[in-house]
């Protein structure tokens, strides 16, 4: 709801190029040749590794080439069932001792010791393991030893061998027990140049800076090569937990929601006129009809209610087409959004928020803790604060105590993105909590199907919802009366004609309701303090981005 | 997969005006002066209520005014938090006998019985309960009488009343016991003239052909008018179980899913270039490049295959700008999509869409038992046949038992939409199942990331899934050679320029893998043997539709 200013942290190098419009341009024309330049050497070094794959794969001297090579395409094709037993490479450990596994992953890094031995650190969706290669006879030979050290890096290979403990600590990989390495194909091959190093994608700003002041210079990778090589930079094990803590914030969404009475629905994305009015939105043609991209499911949402389903929840793509260049405004990103009759008041609707939210953090904390630690490794965050029962202040409460700071503020307007950190920090303060609602909006800065306050009309019964000293919920009581919404909307200056489906929703019988709206990247985002959006997203989407 | 030609359902009258162009066009012109007369006729209706609400709320006369009226607006704007207890009508049962109960819900049919009595049936959700007034000195007035006989259906009314159970079978309301009213509020009337009555709504056509029979003449509701109207048609029983069963749909495919190590993503709808090629996507300008609305979430599951998460799955909207009128095809739908590794062969993910779909089908028949008795008051349907491990045909078992009967059919064709058909036929006869799986699809009809089989480059590693003899389910191993890949797409006169973001995210290492597409709306379609499509899209849209 706040008002945006353009954010920059000056302390983070990989924030500065896309902060700035100008900058962001120019660099993308420099990117651009980059880019290409890159491709031409990476369709030159393919064609250079194809060539050596298939000079590679026959080797006739060697009595043990069977042991190793490149899996012709031919058996990639479903060629047959053979009912072999696969480990996955999470599942290593010394229970498995002396046994023979089976495992398929990728080579993240090599390294020969002299001719005759070999280390290959294989991973598998974040989990590695140290493999082995030793010169023995009958099954590894010199030429297998050369094999394996050929391999590109990222490269998927079928690795057989047979489990091992060491006595000491392995520290280049996650699994405590090593492969001594029997058999080893290479499945398919990654070009040798790599835009991103794994590594480098996987590396903490600190370690970094610990590194200069150690006088070593280490790669950085910012975060425009990283978005536009996302395929290698989601393979990091901070990428692999932010997605998949993503995934279990839905889950316990849902699971909450419907453990409720709430039924998931799916309304149109494509709508005849603009969701919520305003001009931020993309238009399209529809068979010859104007037509734009919901903004929100706002409107059907309600329309649900309105059709006797009491309590709907719906997670789909929203699209914003506005020029927000901040580091936490997408051009599209995942909805969350919670529409319920209620009885008497919206505080129905914050008890909902209180409860689903508490639940969720206390669900990510005891059961994401891999995945936390994943992202803590590169991106350090303190755990949120929040309290079992959520604070809940008025808006006036919040203006007072900023007041009391020395924050001048129009009681009637509505916090810009500084004062909602301030108040953040004043709260934290005061209440020990990251995580509180405000309620009691002016009227003037909500939209037109909020329910203004009973005892006085220049208040709302709304609230926004914030984390770390920035808002992650918007929601409110809604106008369930039609001619006093079609009034509403009218001074509020909408084009009433565009919204005429939606206003005659409420002639057939409304009752009384509110809902929310929450951004999944943003809970994401926040609850692990990320410092940009885009670090939460898969494939982001902003007003310069719409690839890969 | 396969082609498809307008569908007629001759027996359904509901079919007939949207199937053939022309008479839909002329129907919309005539259709909208009738909305507008409609709108007219409800605005001047809703200014007689309005009206009569204020004349009506104060009655100076009746001592025992307090105990009913219209609820001011002001006391619906979250004026107090009273700790009232709320029932819900479907919790209303003879454990509560005696015992005063306060519900909310909507008119649903009044009958007075002279000036002192009157029984209103109330619904809530879809839940029924009768309740009675009866005047009675210090509690029921004739006044109290009349208001409840004045309101409007599907008004929501609150009500107070004494839970009572009656010594015979309650045949009009789902609850059997009788609420003996103390106290009525209107809280939000509905216009009296309404587009559709509710129970014109959810009658059966077996119940309008009898009463024909019977030489009566019922409401029919059209399926145009059904969907002008949309938040009153969901208002039906049968209605109300079609988009609860949608949602158990999708639960049970993400928690079978999420059971066996996916991890639910969220892929981006607003593209560069077109998903998959070909015409039928819908385009717009983002931010001044050209871009369309995904078709599928395909190229970008596969690149998540690529950026490590082993197993994937996306639930969301899908976009086709395709002509087809038919009773199966909208444009814009919900897709269930899976996209995951495979150690060896295409048939480990014919497994995965083998036990889903058995426990999904399984689960629906256990849990859904209400929604599935209230959509077959309405809409008549036999239960799926469904065996414990699901057949499996190649497609040349399948075009041979189609030539058995004499049907004329081309081996590497597609299968037509009568094809499907009679092989759906042929196969309930034979294996007694109406799901099944034809796999290994002739190459020349599958898209272009499709791979072919080891052994005949003209079938490839593809399989259709069928219910009640409709194509439900696409999926296939993919190409993950980026050689390969760049080959097949421009053999197949793919546009390479416009995917090379999807092509270069093969050459940093792709594991071999499949996956599969699913249109949330087809399963319930096809579980529930509904006649179209539109029935299970809350908000539809078709080439004509894009409201409400």
């Amino acid at each position: 709801m706040a008002s945006e200013e353009p954010y920059q942290n000056p302390t983070n190098p990989e924030d500065q190029p896309q902060n700035e419009e100008g900058s962001a341009k120019k660099l993308s024309k420099k990117e651009a040749a980059k880019l290409e330049r890159l491709r031409k050497r990476q369709e030159a070094a393919a064609a250079a590794v194809a060539a050596n794959i298939s000079s590679m794969a026959i080797d006739d001297t060697d009595p043990l080439a069977e042991n190793y090579g490149d899996t012709p395409l031919d058996d990639l094709k479903s060629k047959e069932i053979s009912g072999r037993k696969w480990t996955e490479v999470k599942a290593l450990n010394e229970d498995l001792k002396d046994q023979v596994a089976l495992i398929r992953g990728r080579v993240q890094a090599i390294r020969a010791v002299g001719k005759k031995m070999a280390f290959v650190v294989l991973r598998e969706r974040g989990f590695t393991v140290q493999c082995i290669l030793t010169v023995t006879p009958d099954v590894v030979s010199a030429q297998m030893v050369k094999f394996a050290t050929s391999l590109s890096r990222e490269s998927i290979v079928d690795i057989e061998g047979v489990i091992t403990v060491p006595a000491t600590t392995i520290k280049g990989a996650t699994q405590q027990v090593e492969v001594q390495v029997k058999k080893i194909y290479c499945v398919n091959k990654a070009i040798p140049a790599l835009p991103i190093n794994i590594d480098d994608a996987a590396r903490s700003e600190e370690e970094i800076e610990n590194a200069l002041k150690a006088g070593e210079q280490l790669v950085r990778v910012n975060q425009d090569t990283r978005l536009n090589f996302r395929v290698l930079d989601i393979r990091t094990p901070a990428n692999q937990g932010i997605f998949r803590i993503q995934c279990q914030v839905e889950n316990i969404f849902r699971q909450f929601l419907l453990s409720e009475g709430f039924v998931g629905i799916h309304t149109p994305k494509l709508i005849a006129g603009s969701s919520e009015g305003g001009s931020a939105v993309f238009k399209l043609d529809y068979k010859g009809q104007p037509a734009c991209l919901a903004q929100s499911p706002q409107l059907h949402k309600q329309m649900a209610i309105c059709g006797d389903f009491g309590r709907v929840f719906e997670i789909g793509p929203v699209f914003r087409a506005e020029d927000s260049f901040t580091h936490r405004h997408l051009c599209e990103f995942t909805g969350l959004d919670v529409e319920m009759e209620i009885k008497e008041h919206y505080s129905e609707v914050m008890d909902v928020v209180d409860r689903l939210f508490v639940t969720m953090f206390d669900s990510l904390n005891d059961t994401c803790q891999k995945e936390l630690e994943a992202i803590n490794e590169q991106y350090r965050f303190k755990p949120l604060k929040y309290l079992r029962k959520t604070l809940r202040l008025t808006f006036e409460e919040g203006i007072q105590m900023l007041r009391e700071v020395g924050v001048e503020i129009d009681p009637l307007g509505d916090l810009n993105t500084e004062s909602e950190r301030k108040l953040g920090q004043l709260v934290l303060e005061k209440y020990d909590t990251e995580f509180y609602i405000l309620h009691r909006y002016p009227l003037a800065v909500r939209p037109f199907y909020t329910m203004p306050c009973y005892d006085n009309p220049l208040y709302s019964n709304s609230f926004d919802v914030f984390i770390r000293g920035e808002e992650i919920i918007s929601g409110a009581q809604r106008v369930h009366v039609p001619e006093y919404l079609l009034e509403r909307a009218q001074a509020c200056g909408i084009d009433v004609k565009t919204i005429s489906t939606y206003i005659d929703s409420f002639r057939y019988g409304a009752p009384p309701h509110g809902g929310f709206g929450v951004g999944l990247e943003r809970v994401v985002m926040l609850f692990c303090a990320l410092n940009n959006i885009r670090k939460s997203s898969l494939f982001p989407r902003d007003p310069q981005r719409i690839a890969p």
